[in-house]
């Protein structure tokens, strides 16, 4: 499978993240996106990427990103690292004050003050900024916008082997290890080249926050999410069954919230679901952002699913015929990421050649 | 002046603080109110306040304070150290991620997970939890209601030297180093005794974000504040000149909110105005939020108040000629924070006697 993926991943390397009250190992980390590529490699006997399949991302510049992303956000992310700096600080970006619930109402971020700034893009602290961090996000999208490029131009499917992730960022938010929403820019491009009816399918662990306030209101991107119950697991306060789209888009937004200890059988009917509703609203291409989090080995899942279960995964989301860019999510089991990356690409391969 | 104090206070110690991206050593700290106690007792040669006018806070239970708090959020901060420990989690508590901006909407908190609860109650993320904080806090609160009932009973000032501060506490959220609102509960207390107007004058250097929401649709507290502009700092949120309160509160909130570099000439003609506004307001009582950060060597502050300006606003504040309550929040400066708080109270009670 055609697969984009570009070095500059690593510019985005954090040094530790808040976790328990404290900075602990981050487990978003540039070996992921290396362990995936070596996965690809090898995966079958090198049979499913080989390295000519391995394609570096054009530059498509920024109209896609500011199609999905506030303008005066991306400007933050561009130069809130350097501004940091300059003032003397010398660990990464972490935000420490935030517009609660308690503090409601302003809608711009403080003109004065980077904590304040900080904190009014920021959505979690877990997540920090270092000097690389917008390069490599800037590249994780044009990477999604390649990986679409191809699928548009006529090819079934491609795999954007994105890093940083994107599903939790949202119009003007980063949080969750996320920066630009890759998913929503590659659905965004299908819409900008004439599609009507674009299918963004997060299998993730997490449910995608982001995807889903970006298109809650639109119908011609259709977000079904399956992801661990935000009762038990972040994003905590997004990703409810009751959650369906508002406006026109009421309806075009769907979460199977699922509970701990939840393994194939449960999960598979989501996804069985979730492609029936996507062939009934005619979907004209589908968005996988691919998270293997629901790995049952994963450090950050309460999931129980295995690579077979991927493999069938991918087979079922094959069946939907639609033309498909993966893009990569989540996945921190870093000695099977590959394996389980390739799984679902594999599974998905086999049976569009059958 | 009476002065109403509590060695619990000292149960809270907050082993570091989030700002700048990393820990750092805590700024709100023990020390800072043992250096009030002994400034106290020594400003003046003793006169001010003497070892019998040191009081220990009787116990007055919890009714005044689940009048201002949420029952659910007082059960939060009552308990949420010994889950989190029990969770083992070796640091302190401090929230990762929160409700934010592009995730609205959930009014409770997420039910099985500690991150998403910590963060449903919390505004910001420089405050730890630690497990002697709800004692600390609960004895803050009794401090402040045992100082209101000498008022109360006919005394014409006290001051409850409080710690932990409170005036950034909401109804259900903590941070900003507070966790009960101290002078809304002594506020509050004035009310329940008969009391149908009563003023907040907050002149700590921060805006009180969580007094100004808990009586912002009342018109029985008047809360005025004079402090940085949350363009340049915390809470950065709230505070702003437009909030004015709403409902029948509209008109009670004032916000005098006054940029990096501002020294007395300024700030006094915030605080004549504020007298003024409590004088046509027909107040009954009056709680002053005291802080102290105002100090020009203070190390949260660009305002530029000395002792001298400290005794004169002391002076100001007495010719209101009202029942008066002091209550200690921020300053940090703990070299000088006994003779700043003296010299506020001392200025007060040479007038008074004047």
């Amino acid at each position: 499978m055609l697969t984009v993926f570009s070095e500059k991943h690593a510019l985005h390397a954090p040094a530790n993240e808040l976790a328990g009250g404290g900075f602990r190992a981050p487990v978003e980390i540039p070996q992921r996106a290396e362990a995936v590529r070596e996965g690809l490699l090898s995966f079958g006997g090198g049979t499913l990427c080989k390295p000519d399949d391995l394609h570096k991302p054009d530059d498509f510049g920024s109209e896609m990103i500011l199609a999905i992303h506030d303008s005066d956000y991306v400007e933050f992310l561009r130069t809130i690292w350097q501004a940091w700096n300059a003032a003397g600080n010398k660990n990464d970006v972490v935000p420490s004050v935030w517009p609660s619930r308690s503090m409601p109402g302003r809608t711009v971020p403080p003109a004065h003050d980077l904590e304040g700034r900080v904190g009014y893009y920021a959505l979690a602290a877990e997540t920090t900024i270092q000097e690389g961090t917008w390069q490599a996000a800037y590249w994780a999208a044009q990477t999604a916008l390649t990986a679409t490029a191809a699928v548009r131009n006529g090819l079934g499917a491609a795999f954007g082997l994105c890093r940083p992730p994107g599903h939790h960022a949202s119009k003007n938010q980063y949080g969750g290890y996320c920066f630009l929403n890759n998913a929503a820019i590659a659905a965004q491009d299908f819409i900008h080249a004439g599609a009507e009816r674009v299918a963004v399918l997060d299998v993730d662990f997490h449910h995608g926050n982001g995807t889903q306030e970006i298109f809650y209101d639109r119908k011609d991107v259709y977000y079904i999410s399956l992801h661990g119950d935000p009762e038990h697991t972040f994003p905590n306060f997004l990703g409810y069954a009751d959650e369906r789209g508002s406006g026109v888009g009421e309806g075009f937004n769907l979460n199977f919230p699922y509970p701990p200890g939840t393994g194939w059988n449960l999960w598979q009917e989501g996804l069985n679901q979730a492609c029936r509703y996507y062939t009934d609203y005619g979907a004209e291409a589908l968005v996988v952002s691919l998270g293997v989090d629901t790995f049952h080995n994963d450090p950050l899942s309460f999931f129980r699913l295995t690579q077979e279960d991927y493999l069938e995964a991918g087979r079922m989301i094959a069946q939907l015929n639609l033309p498909t860019v993966f893009i990569l999510e989540g996945g921190y089991d870093i000695e099977n990421i590959g394996e389980n990356v390739s799984s679902y690409l594999a599974g998905f391969s086999q049976a569009r050649k059958a």
